[in-house]
């Protein structure tokens, strides 16, 4: 198995790349990787890291998109850049199981819904990041960015892909889902979400617990929150937004509060090294794009070397898991 | 002025309401208040309260719309009820200025939309809460749940309403106005947001920055947010419940993490205090809904006699401040 991953994609680009996938390979056997990108780089890169073995290969491409580049105009138009290489590899050999970027999220989603082919009977596919929740577990939040406009189809599919993603990947036997609204009643939402609630009622695949507000989304009490990509993207990452907000005021608090509060910040540095962690779902790999013959991998733009190794052991996991075989028997039998 | 108050709204009442409205009248002069709801309850707490001044009418209404009515029908078919009566004071009353609801949303807002009559040239209006900002400012965050479905148009009525605002409520010169979307880019965006983003750019009465993420909302880089109402309401939810999330997973970690831990959340409390604070949007009071001849201010469900007391003081703050002949102004004038 081989996993194909964007040496020039995100911030930290090559440099932290190549170290977490040297990390990967290091860490479990198993695979091997491919880095796409300037080739002459990566090699000196990996040398200087004084890798020299077999199981990382090498494949050139001399563009890079960046977040400057029109995401769906760049993927037609840099043909040699590191993602559309990165795609053509995972067209082509089929021993390319799954692509890890930390690149621009417009190019990377725009070149797997251009460039690689759906399962059949997904018309999109869909982002859905594993985020963690208050009772220790966790829920998988599905879609989150890639299809900013979604029809009520599109939905009950994202609803039936993070139910397999829940059950292959999380190991929950009967996920539960819940639609993300504006309000628990059965007929709160927008006109989207009032069509699409019936629709996930009547599904006998889906083991729906009706609608609910993103206040509880970390709650712990779902395993799969269904939503178009507009509404995803904005939970996610208003989430994230106050997470960062807290930290920030506590940190500022603390460096105001005199010797009492850095003595006290010491005593709870464990504690708070936790809370970090375990609010930190970008530690536990990137964000997966579900619904494609090859699975997607999206990492954190800011992403370093372990959170790049955790996105490859991820990706290896995800095509180990059986996920992509679920979701294909699942569009085959029609509704279960 | 009269600040009219729903004593049968909200998870506390009508204790809890009562006795922040008695704490209101207390606090400030030049204002009274009109409880409205079961008289003789009421008056008897009135009375246990040892509350005997003039500055607090009782108005009867002896029924009560809950969380499990549907808004509009309730509205329609409840005309007993203390939102329906609360209304009608509104509209008969030109000494009544603001209404103060801790009830059911939907019905506040149904009501609002239903029965009172708007600015003209405004066709929703918005509900805008303030959330603190990690720089120590505040933001209005509009719409956040009045509309789930907007035109743009709507949004672009949002956009003058918040700006005024943020100009005539939290002091602000020039408002800085930002666009929820999912990407920072001008293109981002689903549909909805595309249309808009034009409106913004070429309407010279908006401050516009551009498209923002949701994570940004709280940076204290903007004034305004502007969204549509689904969109804003799972972006405020979202950062409650991850706020909240926050603080149950430290609470575990310190509750687990020993003597040591113990002794560090003891040195640390005065700062957690202010953290819990600055991010408890509900104890500078209510969510405000703009563009109405009247104001009306939604507290949170859950709130107690501080919320109460906090929203009845800010509704008195609001309908001094000038805001409402200031959108007039605005909508009057055309553009600016």
């Amino acid at each position: 198995m081989k996993i194909v991953v964007d040496a020039f994609g995100g911030d930290n680009a090559p440099g932290e790349i190549i170290k977490g996938a040297v990390s990967a390979v290091t860490e479990e056997d198993g695979f091997s990787v491919v880095l796409v990108g300037k080739e002459d780089v990566i090699k000196k890169e990996l040398s200087a890291l004084g890798y020299d073995g077999k199981r990382i290969e090498v494949f050139d491409a001399p563009d890079v998109i960046t977040n400057d580049d029109s995401p769906a105009e760049a993927i037609r138009t840099m043909r040699q850049s590191s993602i559309v290489k990165a795609y053509g590899i995972l067209n082509k050999d089929p021993e390319a199981a799954a692509f890890v970027s930390a690149g621009s999220t417009g190019a990377v989603l725009a070149g797997a819904v251009l460039l690689v082919k759906r399962i059949k009977g997904i018309n999109r596919p869909g982002l859905c990041p594993v985020l963690p929740t208050v009772k220790g577990g966790s829920v998988a939040l599905i879609d989150c960015g890639a299809n900013p406009d979604c029809k009520p189809e599109n939905i009950l599919q994202f609803a039936k892909m993070g139910s397999a993603y829940a059950k292959y990947v999380l190991g929950v036997k009967k996920p539960r889902v819940a639609l993300l609204s504006n309000g628990t009643e059965d007929k709160k939402g927008n006109e989207l979400n009032k069509a699409v609630f019936p629709m996930f009622k009547e599904n006998p695949g889906i083991n729906f617990l009706g609608n609910i507000e993103a206040r509880d989304i970390l709650s712990g009490d779902y395993d799969v929150v269904v939503s178009d990509g507009f509404s995803g993207n904005i939970a996610l990452k208003a989430s994230e937004g106050t997470a960062l907000a807290f930290l920030s005021i506590l940190k500022d608090g603390i460096m105001s509060g005199g010797l009492r509060a850095k003595l006290g910040y010491l005593m709870l540095k464990p504690v708070f090294k936790n809370v970090k962690k375990a609010m930190d779902y970008n530690d536990k790999g990137g964000a997966v794009l579900v619904g494609l013959e090859k699975l997607v991998v999206k990492s954190h733009g800011s992403s370093k070397a372990k959170s790049i190794k955790a996105s490859v052991l991820q990706a290896k996991a995800l095509a180990e898991s059986g996920l992509t075989d679920e979701i294909k028997r699942v569009f085959e039998s029609g509704n279960d």
